[in-house]
């Protein structure tokens, strides 16, 4: 085996953290000596281990002179956690593989500093291509304190996302629905406007064994959800903010005592502050947020540029309709040249359908 | 080499013929003595001599004995030019290997049987699913004797094709356009409803060298195309038909007086017959359409049933806007499962934007 095998194999267990490491970053570690990997690991939780560290707790012989191979620069301060680079100077590691820097400025390129006066030989930039793309959420949320934001949404293959009489159950097909309950599970929030809650009455939730529920977000200006909506009824169960730009006192008052927090951040408009409201999350520690519409929210979102992905379900049928939905509505751009601009990442056939994915920015 | 290779070869020889055999289908033929290839051909052009023939007068010494592959099942009847049967039986070869059947009731089947009565070994069905990919349109039409039809659209990735105002210049890159200027020398027709003509006065033409430009056809119920608009400046050089629900006499006599040729084909409800406007087309041998909207027309044509194919550009952009036109409207569907089925056929990018081909049906 490689270098190159021992790094990707630390960045497939730092995938097996998905979901769960927010707002910190995925990592993965495996700790080699002689050809043989003596320990390995991966940041499995948030408050929880740090890869090098989880690699240390598995070793199987002493580290003494071994290779480290980690997928993002070691952390050199006092968090959650005690920093890795003790650990990894106490059990005597002899060279440091790095994939991805630390942006976060309390590392920031002391981690690997501290190493070297330790007397240990760092390599940096290692495949770091790839191990960049395991945090892109990571590095946005920790250089700008808010929440990176994927736009989801499931059109038919002449853009619209429900009939002309609204029916939109249902446009993809299982394996499609089931990748969006898998994404749900990988972001930290799903914001939806109070359109969706009022036409869909939707959970919003993971539903598949061992996922775990994004923090709903409502986008609701006048506070007009219903009380007994299935969001409202399970505030309790599922964590819920709604952002409105005048709270009624005595309606907050209610939606409250239904564990529901309440956000009151008025824009110019008469609408919800979208740029105060991602820095309200942000500072709750919501680094991701799946963005599912509908149109007017999705436009407003992307024309103030807080959109960072884009993830488009195509299913393979026409509903046609001069008046049926599409996935961005509201006052869109004049001029083609004014569009919002993607660069294609992937595209993939989920089931019968096709799964486009896009980040913002050319 | 082997059967197989043989076979692609007339394969790819019948792909040299296209745009310029219709209402022919594209067909190609090698001929192989003692692991030699000693001549081979395709149908050129309609009206000319077909794929067999011309493998015959390339032969570089006599067929005696020799494999003939042929990507369609030799024609028995005399058309435009005498039996391809004729020739094979003349030039002594052996033995006859045919990809697709021709479902033409004048052949089908009778090819083949006359090869075997004259003591020629023939295989048939041999690669038949790669041949036949080479003609969708020529199984459609001598079949129907109405044109298969190919709806193509450039949209956004939010499903637009023009912002709110109406701005279409441009959607796709170069690449994509580029492309549609090939898609419109492969079909024998091009059609559009008014609308388009009266927002983007096109030309409808080929304009790369050695393209030839496909048969205008305009659907225009109320006869309202503008004099003096491109497209009826330019009905002298490039064939041209309007279709209409009432022609008023005297600008018909104006129209046709510049070159234009007027159907006037009245549906119930004050439009174009589509149903009759494809059946007149057919009987004009044009045996495919490329179909470029606007919605309306559209969605008209697909909910008849009279699209078999869908080409979709996506381009890496998004526009916005609650207004702004998609590639499919009129009054559209009601309920999801009355949708318009497609099946994916293939996916890829071209230049920035991606093209999505399906067929029409399940």
């Amino acid at each position: 085996m490689t270098d190159q095998d021992y790094m990707r194999r630390a960045i497939s267990l730092a995938e097996r953290g998905r979901g769960w490491t927010s707002p910190n970053p995925l990592v993965g570690a495996v700790i080699v000596k002689d050809g043989r990997i003596i320990g390995e690991g991966y940041h499995e939780k948030c408050g929880e281990l740090h890869a090098e560290r989880n690699a240390i707790a598995s070793l199987t012989e002493p580290a003494e002179g071994a290779t480290i191979y980690v997928t993002l620069e070691p952390c050199c301060h006092y968090g959650k956690t005690p920093p890795c680079t003790e650990a990894i100077i106490e059990n005597k590691i002899g060279r440091v593989v790095i994939g991805s820097r630390d942006p976060n400025p309390k590392v920031a390129g002391k981690g690997a500093k501290q190493l070297r006066e330790a007397g240990i030989v760092v390599e940096e930039d290692f495949l770091r291509d790839e191990c960049d793309r395991l945090n892109p959420i990571f590095f946005h949320y920790i250089t700008t304190k808010m929440p990176y934001v994927i736009l989801k949404y499931a059109m038919t293959a002449d853009g619209k996302i429900a009939t002309k009489t609204g029916a939109s159950k249902w446009i993809t097909g299982e394996e499609a629905r089931a990748l969006v309950q898998r994404m749900r599970h990988n972001y930290r929030g799903i914001m939806v406007g109070i359109g969706t809650v009022l036409a869909d009455d939707p959970m919003l939730n993971v539903r598949f064994e061992g996922g775990r529920s994004p923090v709903r977000i409502i986008c609701d200006s006048r506070l007009s959800i219903p009380e007994d909506c299935a969001i409202a009824n399970s505030a309790h169960e599922y964590e819920t903010i709604i952002a409105c730009a005048a709270a009624q006192p005595e309606k907050r008052k209610r939606l409250e005592a239904l564990g529901i927090e309440v956000l009151e951040l008025p824009g110019e408009d008469g609408s919800v502050d979208l740029q105060a409201l991602m820095r309200a999350l942000g500072e709750k520690e919501i680094d991701s947020i799946l963005l599912e519409g509908g149109g007017t929210l999705n436009d407003s979102m992307l024309r103030l540029g807080l959109v960072h992905e884009v993830k488009a379900f195509v299913a393979p049928k026409l509903f046609g309709g001069a008046g049926a939905k599409t996935p961005v509505e509201g006052s869109g751009i004049v001029l083609p040249e004014q569009a919002v601009k993607l660069s294609l990442e992937q595209v993939m056939t989920v089931g019968e359908d096709l799964l486009i994915e896009y980040k913002a920015g050319e």
